[in-house]
């Protein structure tokens, strides 16, 4: 097995995921002039998770004065008609995305969703909040980095956790759709699945593994936040899967830069994960491929 | 194993799931009276799929006319607030669901969302598309009722397909939110784990079976619909999974119709596959213990 600790295990980062990773808090698209409120966010592509986050702020809707179009690749021909909707209903249309219609321009990266969400928070008078999300990513960096040695380093530890196990993301409802956006992540970077539950989750919880119970053989549930059904999830889980592990809060305040500091974290696990089975965790040629096919 | 085919096998449906399966088309609770427009609808629990169906023609969110609250258990102390939210929004409340403070009952149980989708449409003018709804249902369940020999009901001969397996979910974005719904329906009534993929699912399908291709082994790819971004997942997966099963398209018109025939047949199918585990397809102890801890 690759040896973390050991910098020859790097040069398997052949895309240099590693440092974009240590570069990215702050690190996004500066909005260059003044836009008018109200603001509205339609995301899609690598876009769906950052327009979720910020329709707890700005509505999820094409709005009067300025609306966000969050463009991030696979498009299929959807991108067109949305603009054409957008410009007839907002004064201001903002497109933000890898392809030759953005004004914004953000490339298409497995760590884009944080340079759309920065983006726009600059761009909406909400750059307090974007700061709080800064600082909690700049203190998770801190202890994950590849230069923190395995004992002191969750990001590593936890990778060697999941190893040949298909992590279950049990989430607070404080973070709606956290799950689902660490499935993306963990297959983007980790290059491994994972199993996000649907929506009203402590139902799919309690029964999905009652006909074969092997099939809770290799999943470890992962567990971020605490409430009550969270709780009940793992009363019913734990002995039905074969571990459970509980992250650590991170240290941030507020639902969004906490949801974003546990995405930043699990990219770092997912990127020493790739390490471990040897895969670059940078996109691969299928990637870039599939999207020139899916413009 | 157990046989269809044969009267016996169903003793195992200790719960009677297969009867309210078969009387499922068109049976919901009527509107006794007439509620004002404009409309909104709310649901969670049991009642988040049918929310996200309405919300292709009712807004999700609170209206000044009427909101119907689809109350579909698991509450866990959200009902108070979202009931004091509507009350001072909208002109009418109208709280669907299992609980006291219901006014239109609607038991807990597998199938309820069917009943939630089914009087909202009746109760905010929509009751020719209710009525398409019913119409794809009843051609349903003429092919995959008990009586259907397994060689002309494909609803068994999908559990015998399934048998074993676990369905990842390619579903065409003519239906969103199917994938997780099925992935509900799934294990609430065939007792196993599914794969449904986050929003933005080609990166999802491209990238999660890269680094240990022993995780697609025991995975089906059911396919539900056909479009460029399901052709596109396809052509990566098929190498990648035990196996491709393409749904044959339902008797209906229209993507809401469609989506509730596809839901319906995979109900039957996963009735089938529980009684092939030798397990009863309703719901069981555990499930009631945990309602009455998450009201």
């Amino acid at each position: 097995m690759p040896d973390l600790d050991r910098l020859e295990t790097y040069r398997t980062d052949q895309s240099k995921l590693g440092q974009a990773l240590s570069q990215l808090p702050a690190t996004f698209p500066r909005p260059q002039e003044a836009y008018a409120a109200p603001f509205g966010v339609v995301g899609f592509g690598e876009g769906w998770w950052p327009a979720e986050l910020l329709a707890q702020r700005i509505p999820a809707t094409l709005a009067q004065g300025t609306t966000f179009v969050l463009a991030g690749g696979f498009g299929l021909g959807r991108l067109q008609g949305l603009i054409t909707a957008a410009r007839e209903a907002s004064s201001r249309v903002v497109i933000a995305g890898p392809g030759e219609e953005a004004e914004i321009k953000v490339d298409f990266h497995p760590l884009s969703p944080y340079r759309y969400l920065r983006f726009v928070l600059e761009a909406s008078g909400e750059s307090a909040l974007g700061s709080e999300i800064d600082a909690a990513l700049m203190a998770e960096r801190e202890r994950a980095e590849p230069k923190v040695a395995t004992p002191e380093n969750p990001a590593k530890l936890l990778a060697w956790t999941l190893l040949e196990r298909t992590p279950i993301w049990v989430v607070s409802e404080r973070y709606p759709m956290l799950a689902p956006a660490l499935q993306q992540l963990f297959a983007r970077i980790g290059k491994s699945l994972s199993i996000a539950p649907p929506p009203s989750a402590l139902e799919f919880f309690i029964s999905a593994l009652e006909a074969r119970h092997e099939q809770g053989d290799p999943l470890l549930a992962v567990v971020i936040g605490e409430d009550e059904a969270t709780e009940l999830a793992l009363e019913v889980l734990e002995t039905r899967v074969a571990g459970i592990e509980r992250l650590a809060p991170p240290k941030a305040r507020g639902a969004i830069p906490e949801a974003v500091a546990y995405w930043y974290r699990m990219a770092w696990v997912s990127y020493y994960l790739a390490l471990l089975y040897g895969a670059d965790p940078g996109d691969h040629e299928v990637m870039a491929r599939l999207r020139e096919a899916a413009q």
